[in-house]
């Protein structure tokens, strides 16, 4: 017997789809991952307080958060599998979802919920310093204390490293915009904000070639790209903006993919371009990446799901 | 000075998109409603437990996660003010928004996020035991243990009607679908697929009288519409999916409505026809109606209403 649903992800949108579809007596199989597109329970578990969750007046922990809708998963009865899927036939009925162990699983819905993972610079001194100043997300960690009224650098040259370098301004004393080119990716009228802001500036060629602190960023030393010239500029953060890699490998290609690698799902809904396959969370998201918005996505997809296996009978 | 940001409602949607733009320093003033459009907090304030909002394993209930979220918003910045609004002029700029009490606020975004009001059979016994077996949600409150393997109703005949009732049948014995014409609105596949149903006995041409009960429901006194004859149904939960009317009056026509009455959208955005005017939660959503997908929309409306400030500049 197929599995009527299946979920591939264990953030905020997988296991908010797993308790609505729990709840609506579907007996989800979930499969958490173990080490591709990051650990299970996704990004929130290397954050450290989450504000901006709704329903945590002083914040809570990502980790903590993420035990706690977990275990509401499996209280509602969510089987959940703690292994990477690392291939999908969806040109089969039901689907065929095969995980690291080699056994192969059928269903008859699948969401798909793996997330993305933030590109991160490869150097040795920003895994030290990872969490201790440096994010990849200024609307989430933005606002904490340690960078209130402090110099701030935002690295990167697109929409989202000039729309974060302007919404950092609400909190930094300043804000450093470091890219490698001489040019912005960005938007020209984004592009003409950040350039006018009094509260901006833009070091042009420049690329990070260390983070500089012990338990803490201190500082950056920063390369030029034409001169080779070093600097060291001190901030109290830094906010890689390099981009977003969604986690679709396992797909191999089945689904329709926007430019950037994002699964396309049709507007307003978590349907994917194969009926009874659907997306939600990060791996269909590039504009707003909020764990809230990734659960009411999963919330969405789980709610589809049951329509879709309602309106084909015997399910 | 205009306001930077006014919210107008403090559902989940209201209130989340209060918790960002406060971390965003929008400073936003949310008006809380009085009494039009249901009690300040939504329509969770009138649940028992919330099982399906992800953060809490054992549930919470309704009022305590409102006041939790409501807190959070004002920890962070908002304020707040415990009215109606009565008016808005959006055809001016600053936009306009005139509250109970006659003051008139202006505001550079607005973001509407007013809910919708569950439409309820107009007796005074369904007052009486509202919350006590009789719900307008199936989806929030099916799984409930006093619905366990009991005969269940749903009154209606729309596709929400008939997806309530095929979801109930999940938890239920039998699930009664109550409808006062001869035939149902809902769509033809959803149609036959109820009507096959093993579980869904349609009673057609019926209206209720009378729900009986005195803590609990028991009982429904139902009239044949074209007979007039009484008949009694014994069950434990009876679910109202007559409709939903959302809260709109206050904006006069000035915003694109769908013809249900939703204020429109664009495509995976929470934008209106109004530039600077967004809309999340029920209010702009006849599909999902979830507080976690009301929430999401609320995180996406401020993240889009900051973003378009910071499109204009001197903002």
């Amino acid at each position: 017997m197929p599995e009527r649903l299946i979920i591939i992800g264990s953030g905020p949108a997988g296991l908010t789809s797993a308790i609505y579809a729990s709840r609506s007596k579907l007996e989800p199989l979930l499969f958490e991952g173990f080490q591709e597109g990051g650990i299970p329970g996704g990004q929130l578990m290397i954050t450290n307080v989450v504000e901006n969750f709704p329903g945590f007046p002083d914040g809570i922990h990502g980790s903590e958060l993420m035990a706690n809708i977990r275990q509401q998963a499996i209280n509602h009865g969510t089987r959940t599998i703690m292994e990477d899927v690392t291939e999908v036939n969806l040109k089969t009925y039901p689907f065929e979802i095969k995980s690291m162990s080699g056994t192969v699983y059928t269903c008859n819905t699948l969401i798909i919920a793996s997330g993305a993972t933030a590109r991160r610079l490869p150097l040795e001194s920003e895994k030290k310093l990872w969490g201790k100043g440096i994010s990849a997300c200024a609307v989430c960690d933005g606002a904490l204390p340690v960078f209130r009224n402090k110099e701030l650098a935002v690295i990167g040259g697109g929409d989202t490293a000039v729309e974060e370098a302007i919404h950092l301004t609400q909190f930094g004393s300043k804000v450093y915009l470091i890219h490698r080119r001489d040019e912005l990716r960005a938007s020209k009228i984004m592009q003409k904000r950040v350039l006018t802001h009094p509260k901006v500036q833009i070091l042009w060629n420049k690329t990070v070639d260390e983070f500089v602190g012990e338990n803490q960023l201190r500082s950056l030393k920063l390369r030029d790209t034409i001169t080779d010239e070093i600097m060291d500029l001190e901030i109290a953060g830094a906010f890689e903006a390099i981009g977003h890699n969604p986690n679709t490998k396992f797909l191999n290609g089945q689904l329709s993919l926007t430019d950037q690698g994002y699964i396309k799902t049709k507007p307003d809904s978590t349907q994917t371009s194969i009926d009874g396959v659907f997306a939600a969370g990060d791996v269909q998201d590039s504009k707003y990446r909020q764990a809230i918005s990734a659960a009411g996505s999963g919330c969405m997809a789980a709610i589809e799901a049951e329509r879709w296996m309602q309106e084909r009978s015997g399910m």
